[in-house]
C-alpha cells in the first residue's frame, strides 16, 4: 500500500518547527492543535495544515469573573454524617472540603436553599431548629434527636476550575492564578463568554485558526477535593456542579416544583450514574441539557460565522452536551474529539450522531512518564492500536491524533515508526470502511436505566480508570466495541413507553444488583417482566451478567430466573435442596476457550433452578457460567464478564446461542480467539485481523461458511475481496 | 483419678449380654436404651440399669391412623412457578412432591383454604377465576395475566412420617408399613394418644422401662421428598406440617383473624428461619407452642403417675416444643436428649432451662459406615469429644451416651479404651463443673431476629450439616460455646421493649443482609438505631459479623456504620474515594494469630470509612477484619468467621477489644491458642484444656494475670487448685 495522508493530528510545539515537518510528512498529518497552556508559535502556524485552537468559554477568565465572584459555579455538597450525642449538635460542615476550591455560598438564604436532615429517619431538620455560624462555617442544631446522625445539604460556591486544579497542583504551578469557573447562566456571564468570543474571532492573533477546539463549554463534570487537596469523589457524568439557584428557579418556573437539596445530594450518591435515577433528576438534567444546547449553539454559530469549524472536547466542561442525548445535534458542532483508551471509549465518539466528524486522541500522550530513557513507549502504543483498531472496524473515527510534547517522542525512533505505520493503517482502513455497513449477525441491546444517554460509557466512574466493582462488566462493553454485532443502548423507560424494538435479536442486562446498570425496583414492574418474558419466549435471546433483573419479590431474586434458568441464593431457600450442580462436558459458548475461564469478581451463590439449565461452568458451590431454554427464546447467565480476547469470544456466542444462531456463528469468522474477521458485503471486501502482537493461524470462514487457513503476521490487518468475479 | 460410675448411657442390643456387662462395667454406664425398632431382651432389661424405652406419640400406629386419615398431619406446599404463555393455564400443582409421602387435601374446599397467586404482581387469584381437577392434581387458571407467573399453595395432607420413611428407603424395608403420623389437634387422635399412653404403661411388658422416651411428640419438622423420593427442602425448625384447617380455625377464633396459606407458604421460603420472621407467623408459632405445651404435659403427667420419667428427644417430632420458648418449662419433662456434633449443639441441649437432666448423644455412631475393618473409629470420638468438651466446661450436660450397635464398637478395643477414658473424664469433669459458675470475662449477647428461641441452633438448616453459606457464621456460635464467656441470645422485639439488658458487655450481630440474623429492615427502626448508637457510644462493644445491622437507608449500608468504621461498597458511591487501605503492623486481635486469617466466604466490597478505622486485616481492595472507637465504645467487623481454634481466638479477643477489657483478657487464659483455661472460682479450681490430639506447651495465666508454663499431653485436661491455702 502506498503512503497515504491526512486524518491525523499532531501536538504543536514551539521551536520544533523542522522535526514537526518531518513528523507531518511521515505520519501524514494534516492538522496541529495547541493545548491547555502551550501556544503554537509562527513557525508552526506556517505549516502546511489546519490549526486547532484550545477555547476556553467558562474559565480561564479571572479578569472577569474576579469582578462577579456572585456568579461562580455552584454546587451541592453534603457534610460529613454527625452523631446527635446529645441535643445540641454542631456540624462543622464544609470541614472535609478542600477551602481552595469551594466556599459554603451565604449570599443565597441558607434557611431557603440549605437542608438538615435526619439520616436516620431521613426527616428534613426544622429551619427553626438550626443556626449558622458563617465564620467557622458551623451549624448548630438545637433539637436533635438523640443518636441519630444528622448531615447537611449546602450550597457552595465553586472557586477553583477543578481540572486546573488538578493540572495545578500535580505540576506545582505555584503562582499561577486559580481558575475561577463562572457559570452562563447567570446574566454577566452569559453576556461575556459571547462577547468574549466574539472578540477573539475577530482578533487577529486568531485568524490562522481553522478549528476551535472548546474546552469545553459550561459546566465541569463532579470532581471534588478534600481538605488535603486530593480527590474526594469524581463522577465524569455528574451534573453537580450545574447547579445554581437560578437554574433551580429557572426549573420551578418550567416544572411547577421546587428542587430540593437532597434531590442533588442524594444521600451522598450525588446520582452517581450507578444509582436509578430519580424522576426529579432525570427531569433535572433534561432541563440543563436544554440549556446547553441552547447556549453552546449561539457560541456555535459564532464560530461558524468566523468561518472556523467548531470541535468539542469531550470531557472536562461537557456537562450537559450529552452527545447521545436529544438536544446535541442541535449544537449544530463540526466535530468531537475525545481520548481512546480502547474500542469502547472509540466508539464512545464514533457512534456520536449529529456532528461531521470525529476525531479520537491516541495512547500514549508524549509525557515524560512514558517516553523515558529505557521504556519503550511503543508497546503501549501496540496495546492501545490493537484494542481501539476492532472498533474502528466497526464504526470508524474520522481522525487520530496526539497529544503531549513531539519533541519527546522524537527520541524514540521505533515509536515514530509504529505510528507511521498506524497512521497508514489507519487510513487504509478508513477509506475502506468509512460508510459502509460492516456485516453484523446479530443486533444487541443494553437494557440498563440510563439507555442510550451512557452509550459506551456506561459503568463509568472517573473516566477509564481501574475500579474493582466495574471491571466485570466494563468488559462486555470493551468486548461488543469491536464485535461483528449491531450494538444498540436501550432504557427500561423507552422499552416500557415503545416496547423492545422489532430488530433486536439479543437482550444484554448487566450489573450489580439495585445499581442503575441492573435496575433494582423497576423489574418489579409487571408491564416490563411480562414484556420481557413474552419476548424471550417468542424466540428473543437474553444474556444476564452479575445480578441481572434482580429484586427480590415473589419468591425469586433474578425476575427474569425463569428464562435464565438459575438464580441467587440470598439465605430464604437455603433449605430448598438444589440439585444440579454437574457442569455439561462441552457447549457451544465454550468451544473455543483456550485458557481458564475468567469472570473477574463474579458473583456468589449463583445456583441452576432447573434440570433443563445447561451449566456450562461451576466450582464451589456455584454457577458461572449457564444457559436455558425458555419457550422458543434462550437465556444465557455469565457471572462476570472482565475484557480479554477469549471473554470476547464467550460473549459472542453467548449471544449466538441466546439468539438461536448457533448456525450462523461460522461467518465472517476466525476460529482462533485471538483472531477476528470483519465483512463489508457493499463494498466486497473482509479483513482478517490478528489482534495479538505475534504471529497467528487460524482458519477463517467466509459468509456462506466455508473456510480456509490463513497464518497472519503480529497485529496484521488483512484484506480480502469477497467475490472475485468468479 | 479413680473408677468412677454413672451418667453414662449404653444402646442395648440382643444377643449381646456379656459384652454388655463388660461395656457397662468399664464405661461405668448405668442406662440401656433400646432405638427405632430395636427391643431390648429379657437378658439386657435384668441389668443393673436403667431402662429407656423409646415411644413414638403420633406414628407407628397404623391400625389407629388408617381409620382416621382424615385426620392426617398436613402442609401448605407451594406449586412450580408456572408460567402464564396464555389466558388459561394449567398447572399440575403436586408434580414435583413424592406422592407416597404428601397428597392434596380435597375434603376441605379449596377455594376456601387454598390460593392461587401471582407471583409478579403478589396479586390473589380470583377464586372465580380457577378449578380443580382432582383426578390429575391440575390447576386451571382461567383469565391469567400473559406472562406472569403463577403458584398454587395447596393444602395437603402428610401420609408418611419423614423420618420413618428416610429410614425405610435409606434402609430398603421394602413391606414394612409407612408410619402415618396423625394430628392430636384432631379429635380421635387427641383421644388415641392419651388411652394409648395409659395402655402402654399399664402393660406389663412395660414394667422395666424407667424412662418414656418420647420420639418425640406431635410435628415433624418440615422434610418434605420430591417425586423421586428425595428431599426437597428441610428445616429444621419448620413449623410447616404443623398446620390444619382445625388449627387455622382455633387460631382464628384467639386471634381474630385468619391465616392465609400465604402466612405458610412464604413465597415459597416456608418462612425458613433465615427469613425475618412476619408478625403472623410469630403469632402462629406461638399460638402452637402452647398447644404442644399443654399436650405434651398431660402426656408427661401420665408417665409420672406410672412413676417413670419423661425424656425428650430433641429431634423428628420436636416442632412446638421449643425448649427455649415460654412453654416449655410447662411441660414438665425430666430430661431432654439429643445429639451433639461439637460444642454448639452441646450447648443448645445443656442450656435448656426446666427439665431435670440434659443427655447427649455422642458421635460417632456405631453403625458400619463408620465401624467397618481398616477405619479407626477413635478419630472421629477425639474430635467429637475434644470439641464438646470445651462447651462442657461451661455448662455441662448431665449424661453422656451412644447409639447404634454395641457389638460393632466392641470390635475396636482402641475404640472401646478411648470412651472408657472419655465417660471417666467426663464424670470428673461433671463433680467439679456441676452447678458452678465458670468464670465468664465478658457477657455476650447475639441479637437478631429470634433471640433465644433459636439459642445455640441459629443458622441452623438441616441439623448440623455443612452449609456454604452458614459456616462463616456458624463458625462463631462454635467458638463461643467453649468460651469463657457468657452467652445470651436476645432478640430485636425484646431490645426494642426492654431496652439492652444492663450486663451486656458485648453486642454481636452476624448474618448475611436482609436475613433474620442480620435483621434486614428492623435497622430502619429509629429506636433501634439510636439505641444500639447510644449503648455503644457510651462504653458498650459491638462485634458485626458478615452484612451487621444491614438495610440501605440515609446513604448507609451498615447502619452501625459509624460504630463499625466500615461499610460496604453498593456501587453508589464508587466516585467516593476510598483512602484507607493500610493495615495496621499489629494489633491486639490478632497478637495470637500464628496460621493465616480466614474469613470462610468473607465478605466484599468492605472498605474503611474513617481514617481513625484500625483496619487489621486487608486484601484485594477490602477490609477483612477492622476496629474502631466510638465514643467510649468499639466496634469490630470480621467478614466471616469459619469455626477453628484461631478463629475462636480471634473472636474472644474481639469481644475483649470491643468491650474495652484488653486489660482483662490475660486471666485464666493460655496463649497457646490450642489451649483453654476455664476456673471456677467458687470451687477454688480451674482447668488447663488441650483441645488438640498434640502435645502443647503454654503459658497458664491465673485470675490475677501471673502466669507459668505447662506441657500438656494430648487432649489432656489439668486441674489445678487456684489458692492452696499459702
Amino acid at each position: 500500500m502506498g503512503k497515504t495522508t491526512g486524518r491525523v493530528t499532531l501536538p504543536g510545539e514551539s521551536n520544533f518547527l523542522e522535526e514537526s515537518k518531518d513528523l507531518l510528512k511521515r505520519w501524514g498529518a494534516d492538522a496541529i492543535r495547541d493545548s491547555d497552556g502551550t501556544k503554537l508559535d509562527e513557525g508552526i502556524k506556517s505549516l502546511d495544515a489546519k490549526i486547532y485552537t484550545t477555547y476556553f468559554v467558562a474559565r480561564g477568565h479571572n479578569e472577569f469573573a474576579q469582578q462577579h465572584m456572585e456568579e461562580c459555579q455552584q454546587i451541592y455538597l453534603m457534610s460529613p454524617y454527625t452523631l446527635a450525642d446529645k441535643e445540641e449538635i454542631t456540624i462543622a460542615f464544609a470541614a472535609e472540603y478542600f477551602d481552595q476550591q469551594v466556599t459554603p455560598d451565604y449570599d443565597h438564604d441558607p434557611k431557603e436553599w440549605w437542608e438538615v436532615i435526619d439520616r436516620t429517619t431521613q426527616e428534613v431538620v426544622d429551619v427553626k431548629d438550626w443556626d449558622i455560624n458563617t465564620k467557622d462555617h458551623t451549624l448548630t442544631i438545637h433539637h436533635a434527636k438523640k443518636f441519630h446522625e444528622y448531615t447537611v445539604s449546602f450550597l457552595a460556591y465553586i472557586l477553583w476550575d477543578p481540572t486546573q486544579m488538578y493540572n495545578h497542583i500535580t505540576n506545582d504551578w505555584g503562582d499561577k492564578p486559580h481558575e475561577i469557573p463562572f457559570d452562563v447562566r447567570k446574566p454577566f456571564s452569559r453576556a461575556y463568554v459571547v462577547q468574549y468570543l466574539k472578540d477573539w474571532l475577530a482578533d487577529e492573533e486568531n485568524k490562522r485558526c481553522d478549528v476551535v477546539r472548546f474546552t469545553t463549554f459550561f459546566y465541569h463534570f463532579t470532581l471534588i477535593f478534600n481538605k488535603l487537596a486530593k480527590e474526594k469523589f469524581v463522577d465524569w457524568c455528574g451534573y453537580g456542579a450545574s447547579v445554581s439557584t437560578e437554574a433551580i428557579l429557572a426549573f420551578e418556573k418550567a416544572y411547577g416544583y421546587r428542587l430540593r437539596p437532597e434531590v442533588f445530594v442524594d444521600n451522598g450518591y450525588y446520582n452517581s450514574t450507578f444509582c436509578v435515577p430519580t424522576k426529579e433528576y432525570l427531569e433535572y438534567i433534561d432541563f440543563q441539557q436544554r440549556f446547553v444546547a441552547e447556549t453552546a449553539k449561539e457560541l456555535v454559530q459564532l464560530v461558524h460565522d468566523a468561518g472556523k469549524e467548531a470541535m468539542m472536547f469531550l470531557g472536562d466542561n461537557w456537562i450537559g452536551t450529552e452527545p447521545y442525548g436529544k438536544y446535541f445535534p442541535e449544537i449544530g458542532l463540526d466535530a468531537v474529539v475525545g481520548s481512546v483508551g480502547g474500542g469502547a471509549t472509540l466508539r464512545l465518539i464514533s457512534d456520536i450522531p449529529g456532528v461531521k466528524y470525529h476525531e479520537g486522541r491516541f495512547l500514549p500522550y508524549f509525557f515524560p512518564d512514558t517516553f523515558y530513557e529505557g521504556n519503550d513507549p511503543t508497546i503501549e502504543a501496540i496495546d492501545n492500536w490493537l484494542s481501539a483498531r476492532r472498533a474502528i472496524m466497526r464504526k470508524p473515527i474520522d481522525r487520530i491524533g496526539y497529544g503531549g510534547y513531539p519533541s519527546l517522542a522524537y527520541k524514540f525512533p521505533k515509536f515514530v515508526d509504529y505510528i507511521e505505520k498506524v497512521c497508514d493503517e489507519f487510513r487504509e482502513i478508513y477509506d475502506r470502511v468509512h460508510g459502509q455497513t460492516p456485516y453484523c449477525g446479530l443486533k444487541v441491546a443494553i437494557l440498563n436505566s440510563w439507555g442510550a444517554l451512557r452509550s459506551w460509557h456506561a459503568y463509568m466512574v472517573a473516566h477509564g480508570l481501574y475500579c474493582k466493582q466495574i471491571y466485570s462488566y466494563n468488559g462486555m462493553l470493551e468486548s461488543l466495541s469491536g464485535a461483528s454485532v449491531d450494538v444498540v443502548f436501550l432504557s427500561f423507560d423507552e422499552v416500557l413507553e415503545h416496547g423492545i424494538p422489532e430488530d433486536i435479536d439479543v437482550i444484554i442486562n448487566a450489573g450489580d444488583a439495585h445499581t442503575a446498570f441492573s435496575g433494582g425496583d423497576v423489574w418489579k414492574n409487571e408491564k416490563l417482566i411480562s414484556m420481557m418474558r413474552e419476548w424471550i419466549y417468542n424466540g428473543g435471546g437474553f444474556v444476564g451478567i452479575g445480578e441481572p433483573a434482580a429484586v427480590e419479590n415473589g419468591g425469586r431474586f433474578f425476575q427474569l430466573a425463569d428464562a435464565l434458568g438459575v438464580d441467587k441464593e440470598l439465605g430464604f431457600t437455603l433449605h430448598t435442596d438444589k440439585y444440579f450442580h454437574t457442569p455439561l462436558a462441552s457447549h457451544f459458548i465454550t468451544e473455543d476457550v483456550v485458557e481458564e475461564l475468567d469472570f473477574g469478581e463474579g458473583m456468589r451463590n449463583i445456583y441452576a433452578l432447573n434440570e433443563d439449565t445447561e451449566i456450562i461452568s461451576y466450582s464451589n458451590g456455584e454457577v458461572h457460567l449457564g444457559a436455558h431454554t425458555y419457550g422458543k427464546g434462550r437465556g444465557v447467565y455469565i457471572a462476570g464478564l472482565p475484557y480479554s480476547t477469549q471473554n470476547t469470544r464467550v460473549l459472542l456466542r453467548s449471544l449466538y446461542y441466546a439468539a438461536h444462531k448457533e448456525e450462523e456463528f461460522k461467518k465472517w469468522y476466525a476460529d482462533n480467539l485471538y483472531c477476528e474477521v470483519h465483512a463489508y458485503p457493499d463494498n466486497n471486501m473482509y479483513a482478517i485481523l490478528n489482534n495479538t502482537n505475534q504471529e497467528q493461524k487460524t482458519n477463517v470462514y467466509d459468509g456462506e461458511g466455508n473456510h480456509v487457513a490463513v497464518t497472519l503476521a503480529p497485529g496484521e490487518i488483512r484484506w480480502m475481496v469477497i467475490n472475485d468475479g468468479k
